[in-house]
């Protein structure tokens, strides 16, 4: 895959609206990772399909920033004419100031550049004399001849029973809460936020069961939503606009103050808010938070659902380790399986992302995703890894498995069984709740440290009840200094890489809970996620005794928990997998 | 002991200056743990020895800020009408922040006062009409009447084999490193700094060796000493003024550009540099860093000082365990005779802090210092903690061990054992050459999270090269998110406490070094501290085999070291405390 538009064309473009640098992220104008079509403007311009990343264009060069993950990918997808460049915190502002001069102009789309990016490159340019010129019409759409069609249907009818706290009780505690802080509004730019406020859920997203748009909600509890769909009302309960309505929509604040979450606020709505001397509060943090933490009667879904997902897993596990013997199967063709042994749960919506099924090499890929025409046959010599995950009306889950259906040679049996430290140390930890996402992060990597190794991405981030499967704030990473919160899902799923060779990450979701010990208020992880270890790549040597008792408990609750949903033949599978180590 | 003035009478002075709060540190002007006696102002006004705090008298409160260690011991040394608050970080400014009004006077000395503290407050009394107001004179200096004799030696002779690396190597690094960054100048606050680039050392202190001045350095190469020192020259080498000549002399900068240390530096000399019109560098850290990393010679010397105080230390433990049996020994006593067991080596200077030598609840006091005539006898049934060192020409050494002459529950056993499996899992520790301080603490914490267990204090300090015992930068705990660098020097001292029961706390030095594993940078740690631990306080069973390995190879790298300094008795009882676990 690679653009659909050529540099040359889109240089023509800026230098007639007198531009020297573009800025084109990957995200759309909610900030997320997963984009409607008609959205997917960086794919067009350079063929880039990872959910992360930022293009910079200028007369002479095209700069593709992307994160660890997507490295190999971004290199596989892209033409010569681009330069990868690995992607920190900031760097691709970095990069536009060192190679910008006085008098140069930098357009950028409002609607796609986040508040918090466009004031730190502000700060950093000022007294430089280089512009920035946001744009009054996207200047990828401009040329995007073949664009998919752009539509939003309405919000899906739902069972009320997943949604054990009715809206009318998050709303009324929101609007106590921005009482308290003095808000005259709460502007949500985040569509997840928007939708476990209200209870609704959309298919917008392929992955995510999202209904995308902005909310307005006001101290009186006026709501607003400001969205591509038609309607003037959602569900019979909401106010919805178009989405261009929202700008003026603001001047209504004039004076007044509301809040926004500047990592996620596309900058138009804060040049917006400035124009009209609205105080903006920054520090308004109760939704965010909020919205992460599942309640009870969620959790008890969330479990049910997992023993589910974890059923589907164990089939499609079963059905490979017997085809593989006979047959020849690609990577797309397992992971089409592995879709349909998930879609015949009642419950079943969609993947929750697109399934990462990687043979050998493959595995290294961080991101990896097989495409229908060109995966590769999966090799029973080489380990095999598979991250995937469902949205259900009662949850979301991500699970990955590294499987080998051969003996492997010692380093990498050697290999498994430090990332499966890790990953026990994260699931066994006892931890202050002020503990903070980054000390937990080195926490579970100092297992791997042991023996010289690592992995260039973080150890967990959160997860949706039935919506995105990224969910922040809270993140388990080197980048991060948020404590967690109790009731929040998040993923555990330390790595270790070696490219063109094998990939190892052994994932489950976990959430946290509040425990007592020796008096003292502690949280710790309860892992939801049920699927076995490949216990031919354990060496038992590496292992101690807790961490032996560790896997024999949850192989135990493994088998326990999914045997009722697996036939004979699966059932006795998973008893020899599952047995003690 | 309690403050030798009554708060009325601070408070009659107070009113005669118009003053309606008034702010006291413990530290002197250079900001250091240790004062001399002269500058005690906090002990003489509250009666608090700690090495840190911070008194905030107002019409009705006298409030002391002292941080989790030091809450006991305050409670035991002020009267009544004190209130001991816990000291976070900033808290004391946001008490001030809270507990004044409009219209109302806060005075400090400005000497004593470091420029960020001033900066936060100024910045959080913004627009509320109250105002700071820095004294001319030190107001509690002019109500202290029997205050101690202020003078200043020489700096001492000392033998160059011991400063490895030359000063003017040292000057000239320095120097370089503010050309490329256009410095005019250096402000050095920190006598430490001082110290170690110009290789001298003083004896202004009883614990640390310090020559105590501020110090110029300029683009040139010219140095000016600021003291208390009346001689215009030290050494033969460097000028040396009346530190009242600073602030006069660095009108000279008007316009030029001066680096200072604004976590150190006294607010006078910032608002002087301000009001000349001086560019302020604040991020300056080369000097920083380098004082704190030692070099291979410097190592070198940093291991044999060890292995002597290790003697010393063996020594006393082999000494107390026979003669408690027949003899009832105070911890003073106990104090003594360590200090004499270390006295015998010939590159001893003094001791590197008071000794906490405390027998059962009193090893919960964090900093406890036994006092001649009121200190316990030390119980043979209780636990007994020792944290000590010394000062050497060749090093500085910190080390603590809890020991027991009888039996102990198994209850205390346990704790024991996981404070050692806190300690063990820092000295064997492998990590990225980025990890934080506050990461490798969480990993060290952990190990006692895994029992409900925690210390209210840091896990590690940096120590000096024959400098003060405490270092900074380099720190493990949870406030420091700064990495380590290698040949730094820190402290390895996770702990565990019951207040009026008993102390834990088990301490070595370590040396940051790079390791290279699987191909890739890390760093370890190198234990440099020689001492054994405890066996009759280890359960066995709670340890696993890398653990149980590392004290083994630990105890044989002890023995091995130490036993050529012993007599026939001390080397059969060290053999036997050393053997296999």
């Amino acid at each position: 895959m690679e653009g659909k538009i050529s540099l040359t064309e889109v240089r023509q473009k800026m230098a007639s609206k007198k531009l020297d640098i573009y800025i084109q992220p990957r995200s759309d104008m909610y900030g997320g990772e997963e984009v409607p079509a008609y959205d997917e403007r960086l794919k067009f311009l350079s063929g880039f399909t990872g959910s992360a990343g930022i293009s910079i264009i200028t007369l002479k060069n095209a700069i593709l920033f992307v994160d660890g993950r997507y490295l190999l990918q971004a290199k596989m997808q892209v033409t010569n004419d681009w330069t990868i460049m690995p992607l920190f915190k900031e760097s691709w502002i970095d990069w536009i100031v060192k190679n910008s001069s006085t008098g140069e102009k930098i357009g950028y789309d409002p609607w796609l550049i986040r508040v918090n990016d466009i004031n730190s490159l502000n700060r950093k340019l000022d007294k430089t004399g280089i512009k920035l010129q946001p744009g009054k019409k996207n200047f990828i759409d401009s040329i995007w001849k073949d664009r998919p069609k752009i539509y939003q249907n309405d919000p899906r009818v739902w069972d009320k029973k997943y949604f054990p706290i009715e809206k009318s009780k998050k709303i009324n505690q929101l609007i106590k809460e921005m009482r308290s802080k003095s808000l005259d509004a709460l502007i949500i730019t985040q569509p997840n936020q928007l939708c476990w406020l209200l209870n609704i859920r959309g298919d917008d997203l392929k992955y995510s069961p999202l209904f995308l748009g902005f909310l307005v909600i006001e101290k009186n509890g006026k709501i607003n939503i400001f969205s591509r769909n038609k309607n003037k009302t959602l569900q019979n309960s909401f106010a919805n606009n178009s989405f261009s309505n929202l700008i003026p929509y603001i001047e209504k604040f004039k004076n007044q103050k509301v809040a926004i979450n500047i990592n996620y606020c596309p900058s138009i709505i804060f040049e917006k808010l400035k124009e009209s001397n609205v105080e903006i509060d920054q520090n308004f943090i109760f939704l965010q938070e909020a919205s992460t933490i599942k309640n009870k009667n969620e959790i008890i879904f969330i479990r049910k659902c997992h023993i589910r997902d974890g059923a589907a897993l164990i089939k499609f596990l079963h059905w490979i380790e017997k085809e593989i013997l006979s047959n020849k199967i690609s990577e797309y063709q397992a992971s089409c399986k592995l879709k349909e042994y998930r879609s015949y749960d009642k419950n079943f919506i969609s993947e929750s992302f697109p399934s990462i099924v990687a043979t050998g090499g493959n595995g290294a890929i961080i991101h990896y995703r097989p495409m229908k025409d060109k995966s590769k046959i999966i090799s029973k010599e080489k380990l095999f890894l598979i991250d995937s995950g469902g949205q259900y009306f009662d949850g979301t889950t991500d699970i990955t498995r590294t499987i080998s259906f051969k003996n492997q040679p010692q380093d990498v049996i050697n290999k498994y069984t430090y990332v499966l430290k890790a990953h026990i140390a994260m699931a066994k930890l006892k931890f202050k709740t002020t503990t903070r996402g980054n000390e937990i992060d080195s926490i579970v990597r100092s297992k791997l440290w042991e023996a010289g190794l690592d992995y260039d991405h973080g150890t967990g981030h959160g997860v949706g009840y039935c919506l995105g499967v990224h969910e922040f704030p809270p993140v388990i990473s080197k980048n991060t200094s948020l404590p967690l919160k109790a009731g929040q899902l998040l993923s555990n799923e330390p790595g270790y890489y070696v490219k063109d060779k094998f990939g190892i990450r052994l994932e489950n979701l976990v959430i946290v809970q509040n425990c007592v010990s020796n008096d003292k208020e502690f949280f710790e992880f309860e892992t939801v996620s049920l699927c076995h270890f490949e216990r031919n790549l354990i060496n038992k040597n590496l292992l101690d005794k807790d961490e032996i008792m560790w896997i024999n408990k949850y192989h135990k609750f493994v088998y326990l928990n999914l045997k009722v949903l697996l036939n004979t033949k699966e059932k006795q599978w998973l008893k020899r997998k599952t047995e003690k180590i």
